[in-house]
């Protein structure tokens, strides 16, 4: 007998359908989450992967999440609004992409801003979407206000992840996705079940303290990363996703969740960039540049980022199946016997 | 005797024109970097202040930076290409600025692409130039191969210091701007010339294993502040201020340099967003929020990015005088007697 559970992608396609639809997503967002739960568990980031229907369904099972269709609008030469109406982002970016990636093409750079939505999934997926169009991509959004500013104590920024995609001439884009605070708060809360301590930097208690208590980290609040710089970067993301597309800060987020500790409802903004227009007829020329600098990178032994992501996702590719953790697998299962 | 001079903003100014000039300036180039040079001694940033004269004439004396005019073109309706050819970027940046402004203004985003330019300021003059426009800025630069990537042994990236301003309703912009490596390389220089220990983190030797010699930090590679996230960060620098806008990565004006020591000589990118494009009807309701985001910072006693500078420009403009080393205004003084 096994502890885990090997699937084929298209059975685990398939159980993620049935998993949403049947608890009452509408076949077009259970599209788009799928395509996004199979990415995360390709690439072995487990907990982006199946493990987040867990998630959504009892997101929407509490009422929190909406089935509805995105409303894209045009709103500047430079600007896709879309409007999630009180769903999943994900959709919201699907509809929008084309427009965006158009007007990229068109303006040289521009920007996609999903307002009033649920946010669970990992950005660079997004990004990724980004530069399969072969646009260069920037994603970023707040969350709960969880993370003191550098040199304060109290929880007023998100985790405000920042993902880039570098589309590359051949294979997979060049691509991170971190959050700008020390770390990601499910890292604590992994710390807190097992019982054990949390190494300083990550984390105030809630008296402004520095801890290396998980429990008292979770009740306290989390530092960005990198001093006052991952300090201002998250400032900026909170701005630019927040105030600038008229949506929710980490602190109304975090308000408006009202302790229920559902999923960080807010928006997200999204940047497409075209490098044939920036770099006209000496496209080849330049992106030569940027091979250049990642061979000097990869040359002297450091890891590009999404590396092991990438391994990661040629190792399933080749097999054609995935595995999961046989519990999670009747967990998953239950949720529509 | 004092060791140091007190002088009038005016004749600060008339000093400073009055050394470019005689150095072979055009009156043009000399405004611009007269101005700049202004903010940063008016603001306290001495090492972007009058000291800057030093570095301006001695790189004119070595012919290597140009008194070209730059070149405008309107190069996509989201793009204003500003060829430097060969001068000092602030030129470029003052040309281009207008229809950057004008262009953020239709579109909702916009970008600025400078090349062939020296680059020897900070870059929040230049944000603050954009945000005074009632815009949001974006810039970034690479410079000299001086670090290496997370991971690595060898200078792979620059300093990439990334700027980032948001206008407010009142008083001065939200600014920040910092360096993509853990610390300036002029600290190491410091710490090198008083015969002093650097922190850990700051730097490899060129064997690669981590040093608090400063010499052999000045000759081995620094490093990127925040791991491998500042790291990231540094890359997407590279590639959106190199080879997205034509221009060279730090590896290339390294060697272009020829071990000369010089200003690096690259590109730059800059990007302009009109929040009252993004936030239509409803800017004041939305720029209140991002006032709650600084009220919320400054409020638990943490400090908003660029305060201190602020508070010296305020010093600065209420007794009409700027400060330095009676040195420093010798060696001013000496390069037009």
């Amino acid at each position: 007998m096994t502890d885990n559970v090997s699937l084929t992608l298209d059975d685990a396609r398939a159980l993620s359908l049935r998993t949403l639809i049947g608890n009452g997503f509408s076949e077009a967002h259970a599209e788009v989450i799928t395509a996004t739960i199979l990415a995360g568990q390709r690439d072995e980031c487990h907990s982006h992967g199946l493990y987040r229907l867990l998630v959504c369904v009892a997101t929407r099972r509490a009422g929190k999440v909406s089935n509805a269709e995105p409303l894209i609008s045009d709103a500047a030469p430079g600007l896709v609004r879309a409007d999630a109406r009180g769903a999943y982002s994900l959709l919201a970016l699907a509809r929008g992409l084309p427009l965006l990636a158009q007007k990229a093409r068109t303006q040289g750079v521009a920007a996609l801003a999903i307002n009033h939505c649920y946010h669970f999934s990992a950005l660079w997926p997004e990004v990724e979407a980004i530069a399969a169009e072969g646009l260069v991509g920037l994603a970023m959004t707040p969350s709960h206000a969880w993370v003191a500013p550098h040199g304060g104590t109290k929880g007023v920024f998100g985790t405000n992840p920042l993902a880039f995609a570098w589309p590359r001439p051949q294979g997979e884009p060049f691509v991170f996705d971190f959050a700008t605070s020390a770390v990601a708060r499910g890292e604590i809360e992994l710390h807190r079940r097992a019982g054990k301590p949390i190494p300083e930097g990550w984390a105030l208690d809630s008296d402004g303290q520095p801890t290396t208590d998980a429990e008292a980290a979770m009740a306290g609040a989390m530092l960005p990363f990198g001093g006052h710089k991952g300090s201002a970067l998250s400032a900026m993301i909170e701005l630019m996703a927040g105030p600038l597309i008229g949506d929710f800060l980490s602190l109304e987020s975090y308000a408006y969740d009202a302790g229920q500790g559902a999923t960080p409802y807010h928006g997200e903004l999204l940047l497409a960039i075209d490098p044939e227009t920036f770099m006209g007829g000496s496209y080849s020329h330049h992106s030569g540049r940027a091979e250049a600098l990642f061979d000097a990178i990869v040359g002297q032994g450091a890891r590009l980022a999404s590396q092991r992501r990438y391994e990661a996702r040629k190792q399933t590719h080749a097999s054609g199946r995935v595995t999961i953790p046989s519990k999670l697998y009747q967990d998953i299962r239950a949720l529509t016997d």
